[in-house]
């Protein structure tokens, strides 16, 4: 009897960056892609068990996840990321078949795709007119759907975007910035952390203590003292009250390092809400920059010591 | 001859939290309203000269503001915030004359109003499906066109939109929290800076030196040794880059303080980039913590004695 | 057969604020005394076998026991600190039988206890000169060998040195401060650590890391992040070049507390050299403050909450 | 008429290495020397107006002047560094001719001095007995007076002393560490502060405030912050009470550079006690380190960058 194949909720449909993030995870064919509207939904298919993982963007400029990620993760049942993933950003302006560059006066595009290709807009169709997308894949969905007006002529897709709708190209690679990329994650349950590779990284939230001055500057030193850096900090308003802020953190480093373990531990007992989202291979396998007197090895000859001074050993 | 009226963009249509907040500043028709469809057209509307300011949110549950403004405001043409105002958070849930709470199955709202009043929906209507809005008033819009079919029954609206557009609220107040509000400002040309009242914030953007380790410790130390502290701090990518920051920060004190002054040097010193996004009374008129050694006539003292020290006089 | 009663070295001979401290350990008669000449060889004493335990001072301002003190002990033979006591600071000024107050012109005393007596003499002996003692008892022991001159005609000497040596007192508590007082501690073998009281003191010697910028924070930092306090901080050159120091700290706690002991093994990680110089009961009998999240149970339970954290377990 | 030539208190008798100190400063000749029997009474001679300048040792492992001249410095009567020498340290074997080293057996020695040639007296003359002496000259004084027995056959001296007493060297260069010197300074009264040469150290006293958790990181952070290193900091008990310090800091740079100008500020406000020692040439001329955006330009760049804020323009 054959083993069900992994369900996998998205942010669809077909097209999307999405999309060519999961693939670098589950080749077509070897997965369930269920495809939904928006991260949260992704999210929230793996907690009611619709979907046993979520792909969705944690660091972008084009996809809008960034913020919806995080929100859903840092609340609700506890969730952890697993696995990461780079996906370049580019765009195609493409068209229905027929429609020529010269002919293109009003183009619809989710609003951080406009952004990412202002300048190649400026310089080609300095004219052209934005009609806003809900989603990067809306408007060529649109134009395959055919028939009715849709009140644009043209689209920023990404390029995996072009074929299945059956759209054409009017000019590929129009993203001002070419070596701009989005950060994925597959979202799972808890359950066995993924092993130590010496390239990974621990992602968490936290709340700072109420009302306390200098909280993140204390927040930061946990990490500081034990030789601990950070590749990434937002700050998200809790929601609760104006002033209050949530953390989501990329630490370097593994959770069952002996630098990151302490330093989370010291989270945990000075912070009134630490989560833990997952330990995960880096994506772009660098290895983290180990501070003298930090490594594993440190922290158990230290224990060692500490432990002869305690008996009452010489030093 | 009359003088003209002052031109504000807002975030309309008619009905939104953000006109509400406009009309704590000007009464409606001492000024010229133009609704926009979205934060950015808002501010860019105040770059181009069609509005001489712009309402928008900018610590915001609800209105989806936030992130928009704080990048609209981080670059392009200098714009300052010369005003600040807090709007309470609510909605109803409204509908067509004749719609009754039974009978409503599907709900149009925008994701944060949805999520705002997520646990009234669960205990009263916990069947209902969630129709996607793009703002809190296009779904008051589409009921008040009539006509088609709309898609939903009901949608959450704010309370102001409820009777411009002939609706009929069903319930009132579902949002779960009631002490919710949001922080709007008013965005115009850099010119004189509004007087210190002895209860102002200083909004800032700054971006830390490149690979840097600590630098955002480095960053947060230039603050507390002036004795600044901060009442909001929140990071943004970039956006050319992957793992690069931009902060954006309010500090308690005016921008003429000594102890403000000094520690925005400090950035402008160390950090690529800063902006002075204005200096403004706060909408809750809390006066800042001064602490030992950091009140102006502290600054203006030292400075004294430091040029008899440099004089060679005894100390 | 009776036990060999315990042998103490100490800065001798009788009637120094030295042997004073001795008796609140140890009453006359139950030890053996050892008079020695100056504090390192009261500490070498014990190295060398010759004492079980020297009394030393180790934060004066009288005895000229503290850098000595500091420096016998960060090097050599493990030693440790197993007691500390504390010895109010006075001084008579006392002669040989029939000298009169008026007949007075020249002094001698140890520097330290010159300067701590300095206001009372410009008051009553306003040209009296200073013939400096090599100890506070050195003069008393000159008049009371009698014989050849002295070369002076009073001398400033503790109080417990009056009688022994058959002076008179022509003044007495004629110390400036009437609240000072002189730390000393018995230091003796390393072996067991005296038990945690909860009002205890951890003494340790730190070398910082050569030429690293922000060492120093750097080492008070590993107190902070653990919520540490330290009592008393000094600083003293190395010795093998210049610019290069020790410290001697005492932090508010045991080793055996979590909180010391994570903050000592972070010391002994980073730093070049970290000796252990004893745990012991505070005379004082201060109990430390304890910050939130620092308390043992504190860390206990951080430790099984990342240990479930390590396991997979949701958090 | 002749100009009066200044006159230099110091730790005399001839032959001390403070000697040694003064003549890199003046000529033997050009100046009149008094030779005082310790280094608080050198000082005091520049108060009391017996002398224009004082030599001083302030870092030294030899002459036992560190702590009595950083406690003289600290309080009393403002005085000033003006500049600062380095003298190398070692000894001389000496003893009154005739006497050969196979018999000496009773070495006199300050205790400093003994404890620098102990590798060398343990290796050359094991069972030597060490007769302490209150200063390095003190036992070649004794040893030229003749007469009467000095209860020891030779002495450790510094190279310049043996000559002068008549004695003869039985072995130079015994101090077991060869690359050892002494920092000495100059020190007069307050007026003109030497120019900055580019190569400056600055002398500061520094009272932490009272019962303050964190006061020592809020000090060395208020250095941090503007860049400016140190490279001497010592902290010494105030006296008035145990657990209360004085810090005596040398900070790199000179007290008109703008970074260390505003760091002394900030320690002026927030500390209950600073005292200026002097800005002066460092004796090995080095440089400091000026960090990114401490430089002089960057503060005045600074300054007008604010003013244009403060005046309404756009950054």
């Amino acid at each position: 009897m054959s083993q069900a194949l992994p369900r996998y909720a998205y942010l669809g449909p077909a097209g999307t960056f999405t999309q060519a993030a999961l693939r670098q995870v589950v080749p077509a064919g070897e997965c369930v892609e269920l495809p939904v509207t928006d991260v949260a939904s992704a999210i929230e298919a793996v907690r009611t068990g619709d979907a046993d993982f979520a792909v969705v963007a944690i660091e972008s400029t084009v996809e809008g996840g960034v913020t919806a990620t995080l929100d859903s993760l840092a609340g609700g049942d506890p969730l952890v990321i697993v696995r990461e993933m780079l996906v370049p950003v580019q765009f195609a302006l493409a068209a229905a078949p027929g429609v020529r560059l010269e002919d293109v006066r009003r183009i619809s595009a989710h609003p951080h795709a406009w952004v990412q290709c202002r300048r190649w807009l400026a310089r080609h169709l300095p004219s052209v007119v934005h009609v806003p997308a809900t989603s990067n894949t809306a408007p060529a969905a649109l134009i395959a759907a055919g028939g009715a007006q849709p009140g644009f002529d043209a689209a920023l897709v990404p390029p995996a975007a072009v074929e299945p709708y059956g759209l054409v190209a009017l000019a590929e690679d129009v993203a001002d910035n070419v070596s701009a990329q989005t950060r994925f994650v597959v979202v799972g349950h808890p359950g066995d952390v993924p092993a130590r590779t010496g390239a990974d990284k621990t992602t968490l939230v936290v709340h700072l203590p109420d009302n306390e001055a200098g909280a993140l500057l204390a927040m930061l030193e946990q990490f500081a003292v034990r030789g601990v850096n950070l590749s990434r900090i937002e700050s998200r308003p809790i929601g609760d009250a104006l002033g209050r802020y949530s953390f989501s953190l990329d630490a370097e480093g593994h959770i069952t390092d002996e630098r990151v373990g302490e330093a989370v531990m010291g989270l945990h007992r000075r912070c009134p809400y630490v989560r833990f989202l997952g330990s995960y291979p880096r994506a772009d396998a660098v290895e983290p920059t180990v501070h003298v007197g930090t490594a594993d090895a440190d922290f158990v000859e230290a224990r060692s010591w500490l432990q002869a001074v305690r008996g009452g050993s010489a030093t």
